[in-house]
């Protein structure tokens, strides 16, 4: 009974995920999902990629979390528009969720929508919200065994970050190792070094968004 | 439909988490359910804590994990018996997961009961595994936003670990938020600094464990 259930949730998720592409894909704009640990500096490397962008790009973001706007309220400065999406006791945003957000959103000479899941490394990984591509991020202080620990967040990336490389120097943290992981079950995205704290190594984040 | 299986599952959560919680107090032992974000530092700061164990006194671990194996292998050289429960895709531990690592285990003459849960903030919150005490940890670099967006972790914790408060000094991080949010949701746990690193604040944790 139980399993039924999550497999009709998980079949409504594709169909509407499916919609927002094909709805996203006509009006050209690109969408990425950024997932990751709380405190991964989500919020933080789009408010430096909201900085670097040129005048003649206008980016919007969809901000998933529990409670609280804090996150939009941070990044309202930099985005044409934001909404934040309170999941209440939920873990991920859904596709029906990321729907009814764009449905407040104006995405007309939009070339970016970014999607800034629930901080969580397990939830968010099994929902497609019709991005284009998933963005992984992966903060030196959470550690190196973090890709063997939750391949499920890492497996699907299309892109991942490390970020918060600043602390390289002061933490124990073994970038080999993290590679070594990713070698056994992502060898198809690039895994970029970043600290949007001080703007090391964004330049490579925003070649790969096509800035 | 589906809000009658969740309901069924917490009730039988629920109900094996006070059959645990009647064998533990049966056996003398100290349960605690360690929960947090990833990489806040549960693994590192009961490899502290079993350091500091005194020849008098014995711990047991229950690792849960989605995968791998690293964390009971971290702690196997300071517990008495470590057991690690791999959850797949599960973000959090159920109480019978816990039941049966506990028939693993011998609890003749052991003090106490580590249970370190999935790293997550979300999942493990309403999951009563029979411990004695919920212990929450954040960590400096998850940032100070994190008991106003994740209240439903912060609520039920009987203490509260601000860890790797080496980093202080190096990031941004605004204790006194931390402490409002606090005042509006917990006012019953104590929140204690540390740095299983560097070994500041560690008394203050052993001492609330009373060792």
């Amino acid at each position: 009974m139980k399993i039924k259930v999550v497999e009709n949730v998980l079949k409504e998720n594709v169909r509407s995920a499916r919609e927002i592409r094909a709805r996203l894909d006509e009006a050209g704009v690109l969408a990425l999902n950024l997932t990751s640990a709380p405190g991964s500096g989500k919020t933080t490397l789009l408010e430096a990629t909201m900085k670097a962008l040129g005048p003649e790009k206008r980016a919007v973001v969809l901000v998933g979390d529990l409670q609280t706007t804090r996150d939009a309220e941070r990044l309202a400065g930099g985005a044409a528009e934001v909404i934040q999406i309170n999941t209440g006791r939920g873990c991920h945003l859904s596709a029906a969720q990321v729907a009814e957000g764009l449905d407040g959103l104006t995405l007309e000479n939009v070339t970016y929508l970014f999607i800034e899941n629930v901080g969580n490394m397990v939830c968010p990984a099994g929902f497609d919200l019709g991005e284009h591509a998933r963005v992984v991020l992966l903060s030196v202080p959470e550690g190196d065994d973090k890709v063997a620990k939750y391949p499920t967040l890492f497996q699907p990336a299309d892109v991942i970050l490390l970020t918060k490389i600043d602390l390289l120097g002061v933490l124990d943290f073994d970038v080999n190792r993290v590679r070594e992981d990713l070698d056994r079950i992502n060898t198809r995205a690039p895994l970029l070094h970043l600290s949007a704290r001080t703007g090391d190594g964004m330049d490579g984040w925003l070649e790969w968004l096509g800035m």
